[in-house]
């Protein structure tokens, strides 16, 4: 379908979007941009890209620009490369927050060659080694503020994710902000605060190695993930996130309070409660 | 190994005990014990007991009695089995919380008859139909109190867990309800919690359902888990529990606070320290 594509950012988003394309047989080049040499060289020998280029090499012979970098990176990135673009070529954001790049580019010229994205997979990992055949298959990715975007690149986006396996769903930048604080942020501070927790309290580390159940390393490998990922979008996403946490914290305490007061009918109320979340789940 | 082995309690970890016991054929009979005839049937359905009968008669008939109920009710059920039981047969608890039972049986005559064990295996499903084979293999398994176990029992017992591919680590009935604390009643807090938050702030669960990628489902799936069975543990092991909550309160609002104030170097040292619990996952 392209003949060149660039990915800027090769790492678990963009590398495992370059290895979707290529086992789809939808491009023919992948270029990759990385701040960092050796990520770049790494992405290489993995081969996930074919060819290492600047920024602003890689646009001018790319038909889609694929953006997969932190997200507070991606509004000036993001910018440089709409002020390049020509009227046929492509950009894509691959971001977990909506809200503050699409207000960022609401009036650049280009605005209509922009597709928002945000395809709903992940991992722990990161960098090129973290890229995985088959990522997105058979999860959503959302598209913000498609009336914003040219029906022509629209479609081509949309038709590439669906080939990959993903089910589309439309929403406007300010509420994938709200659902994603609810669905993602959330779990990703919940972990990264219990990690804190049992590091901070359990001195034993012996203990919890050969302790630790399923239970506990579902509940906490999300702590693994990366920091300049993360701070990025609590940063940006900060409103809801905080929204979120005030109500995450204020249920602990419910717990808490169960537990001090020995209330056991309460406790047994919560716990039920929380059970309905099995009618999502499931 | 056996004739007989009765399970008193024929749900996840009893019937999943008693399905490793007939794969390794270590057994030639097994009978179920259940408060809910329902219960019974099902298990004996599923081919997980061979037979049910009353706690008397099935303790009468066996070699190994192997207790897998709610923390709360083991007590009781615990002292009618050891007020019964003949000096060759062996009692087996697999309770998440230890000291109270410990204590609870410490001057019982027959005390060295049972072996106080914790697998550390489990699911958030519940009943006979969420047993499974091979559950145990590559998990650890606490024995508690080993010097209070006659020695026989205590080989026969450890030599079972050591055939169904579970490594045995020795404590103190104290430490294991504090390590238990850390690396398993928190986890099944926070994801009681985190259900509630997200069932609580979420209205349209749609969304949830939709967008909920691996992040989500994995540190909330322990929601799921029976009440009946996690509210007796959290009460017996309240303090340890209140203790390690109290401090992941705490570390929640260092993250709110980070938000808060838009302090991102603090943020980013946070999410850096959690990163530490790699070296022990990993």
């Amino acid at each position: 379908m392209f003949n060149t594509v660039a990915i800027v950012g090769v790492g678990l988003i963009g590398g495992s979007f370059s290895l979707a394309l290529k086992d789809q047989k939808l491009v023919k080049k992948v270029l990759g941009v990385s701040r960092s040499g050796a990520t770049a060289q790494k992405a290489l020998k993995l081969g996930i890209i074919d060819e290492v280029l600047s920024l602003e090499e890689a646009v001018k012979q790319s038909d889609l620009i694929y953006v997969a970098i932190p997200v507070d990176v991606t509004l000036p990135v993001m910018k440089t490369i709409l002020d390049m673009i020509r009227p046929d070529q492509i950009v894509v954001d691959a971001g977990s927050t909506k809200q503050a790049l699409c207000a960022y580019v609401a009036d650049h010229p280009n605005r209509s060659r922009f597709v928002a994205s945000h395809p709903m997979w992940g991992t722990e990992y990161s960098g090129p080694e973290a890229a995985v055949h088959n990522a997105f298959r058979g999860r959503s990715c959302v598209i913000c503020e498609r009336k914003k975007s040219d029906p022509e690149a629209l479609a081509v986006v949309e038709r590439i994710y669906s080939i990959l396996g993903m089910s589309l769903v439309n929403m406007e930048a300010e509420s994938h902000d709200i659902h994603a604080a609810y669905v993602s942020h959330i779990s990703h501070i919940t972990s990264f605060a219990l990690a804190n927790t049992v590091l901070e309290k359990e001195r034993e580390e012996d203990a919890i190695f050969e302790l630790a159940g399923g239970g506990f390393e579902s509940t906490v490998r999300l702590a693994k993930s990366s920091p300049a990922m993360w701070g990025p979008i609590f940063m940006q996403n900060r409103e809801n996130v905080l929204d979120v946490l005030n109500e995450h914290i204020m249920q602990l305490r419910k717990f808490k309070s169960c537990l001090e007061k020995e209330n056991y009918v309460y406790l047994q109320e919560l716990m039920e409660n929380a059970n309905k979340i099995r009618r999502i789940l499931e």
